[in-house]
């Protein structure tokens, strides 16, 4: 097989594994198919938690015997282990498949790399790192959650060219064109959890639900960031009154009487009681929280303070930056402000794993944060 | 020939096209191959001006009969005018073409579709707008300066996520990776002029030539923006000591008394002498005096003031905007500054006809600036 196929085959199988964008969790995406002799012979993608992974799809639907040249890609490393389902490496032995192309290795410490062994121990050939970075890259909630144990929490910043995010008088609709907000419909839809501020809640009044083309309207679980619950006054807010209610969680200050504003809302709305400081919400705290119930990212819209919250405390772990082609050039205008202030370029916070994308004439850069050394600038 | 041959075909005249890169002004750069039975039978591109063009060299390769499908390749609409060369047209005619797939239309609004429409009365079929966008970027000093008459006014920033140009102390080494700095030099080697500031001399120091990989140094003419000649005291500025300083221009105050500072220079750096106002050179002069010496495009590489100034008269035409993955969340960080200050996102300085690239983690923007209307904010 000469090289280009065996990306095109890669693609397609990341194509495959895309079927399942955000109805995996807390498992990843992962897509396979067998192709053998010039032909395609099984596809499969693991399509929510406790389903068959998408190796075992794959392979199910072969008839036939197998030739020797027989091959499987697969977007991830096969499990070795015992999960909710046997592990998927017993299955491809089992097969008569002769050789696997994997994507991305299993970012687990534990088993990183074990299937691939137990495979070359079988005399299967093992072909790895094949879009490696695309393969890694679609499983970015899944791959930090394994890591880390903790969830990611990710910031959207829509800015001009010049890093603005809205102008002087708070104008920001729009700076992004409409293909890079349907993009940000897809991360909604990517994350259990989508957050914003009690400010962007009064003043913009979203859904944050994620409506894309051609699909039924998804609703993320919505958490208002809002300690001294000045938004549940209005009557109108969507996020408390329409049929995803009961998917909204307010997170107010634990040193704040919730009595008599609680009775404005509908039961079935969570409060999340957690400690703040004057700069706002105890970032940690609010991170054990989503620990505690299972959620595996939080996708924050905004607004500017919250971002800048969360960058100054050191818990934004990843920045979606879009960027159009406008120039404010206002000193006024709004931007991410934090208390780094660095003297040199080297103290600048940077980002890591960086992924580009265009949308029309619009650009996103997206990378996981890392921060400079403390003390260092 | 499917659609991907053509493509296929017309990138590799791209390719060609681009060997005149920086070497055709005031020409265009033109790529050309002609295509017969499966095999590319002659190439071509345009070498310097008064050297023949690119179809004439492709045809002049052709040996043998052409079959009825023989087609040429050509990024831009071949010229029916005479000019220090006979018109193409005639030559793509007699050559016994019978097809002529075209990139970019001429420019030229008197010339614009006339060649086209000659190939056509001469039963040669035309194909028209493959990889038009791209063939008509290839020559976005040459199509400005047909249009307008006038020079391309870019400039160059090097901007961290959130717009900034420096730390607060001045630091911007370096905010963009070496591979976004190596894409910088193409331009030099593009624009036939290169300007900085005074202070960008002072403080960096630069040569301003083009260095790129197995490639001869190219120095453009070198524009130091000095109103009060404030850089010659210093002995030591590479623009006006090395072995290009015949290259280098100072543009310096009409109303500035010259005499004793010019006995510091080498008799052969020009003085521009320009009007100023209280907000530096009054651009439009300086752009009547770039006419007058037949310089096509000026690059302006900074310093952030000149920039801004550029902006504030409306005399930036073109913005290179390069962004790496940096954070500085300092509002006491250089940025943009201009006068604009608009309240509303609509009345935003944009770009038209973007172009996109990435060097590794760092993207560029790039794009004609459109200005607001006056008086609408």
């Amino acid at each position: 097989m000469i090289e280009r196929d065996v990306k095109i085959h890669m693609e397609r199988a990341l194509q495959l594994a895309n079927k399942g964008w955000g109805k995996t969790h807390p498992n990843p995406m992962v897509g396979a198919l067998v192709f053998d002799q010039g032909v395609v012979r099984g596809e499969g993608y693991h399509k929510q938690v406790g389903a068959s992974h998408a190796e075992i799809n794959a392979l199910s639907q072969l008839t036939g015997k197998l030739s020797s040249d027989a091959t499987l890609f697969v977007t991830l490393e096969p499990c070795s282990t015992h999960g909710q389902t046997p592990p998927c490496i017993d299955a491809i032995i089992r097969s008569g498949i002769k050789r696997v192309v994997v994507g991305a290795i299993d970012p687990n410490p534990k088993h990183r790399g074990r299937g691939l062994d137990i495979l070359r121990k079988a005399r299967i050939e093992v072909i790895e790192g094949i879009l490696s970075r695309e393969c890694e890259d679609l499983n970015l909630l899944f791959n930090f959650w394994i890591k880390r144990r903790s969830p990611l929490i990710a910031g959207k910043i829509a800015m001009t060219i010049d890093g603005r995010l809205a102008t002087r008088s708070g104008d920001s609709k729009w700076i992004t064109n409409l293909q890079s907000r349907m993009d940000v419909m897809k991360w909604r839809r990517l994350f259990p959890a989508i957050a914003v501020g009690a400010n962007t809640v009064l003043t913009d009044n979203p859904s944050l639900t994620s409506r894309m083309d051609n699909r039924e309207i998804w609703c993320p679980i919505r958490i208002i960031i809002d300690p001294k619950l000045r938004t549940v006054n209005s009557k109108l807010c969507k996020v408390y009154n329409d049929e995803y209610m009961k998917r909204t969680v307010i997170v107010v200050s634990k040193d704040f009487n919730t009595k008599e504003k609680r009775k404005l809302l509908d039961p079935s709305i969570d409060l999340w009681k957690i400690a703040t400081s004057h700069d706002g919400v105890e970032w940690d705290a609010f991170r054990r929280k989503c620990i505690e119930k299972n959620i595996f990212g939080v996708f924050f819209e905004g607004g500017a303070k919250t971002i800048n919250s969360l960058i100054n405390s050191r818990e934004l772990n990843y920045l979606f930056s879009y960027r159009a082609p406008k120039l404010l050039g206002d000193p006024e205008a709004y931007s991410v402000f934090t208390e780094y202030n660095p003297e040199r370029i080297n103290s600048a916070i940077t980002l890591g794993q960086v992924q580009h994308a265009t949308f029309g004439d619009d650009e996103l850069m997206r990378g996981y944060i890392k921060y400079p050394n403390k003390g260092r600038q």
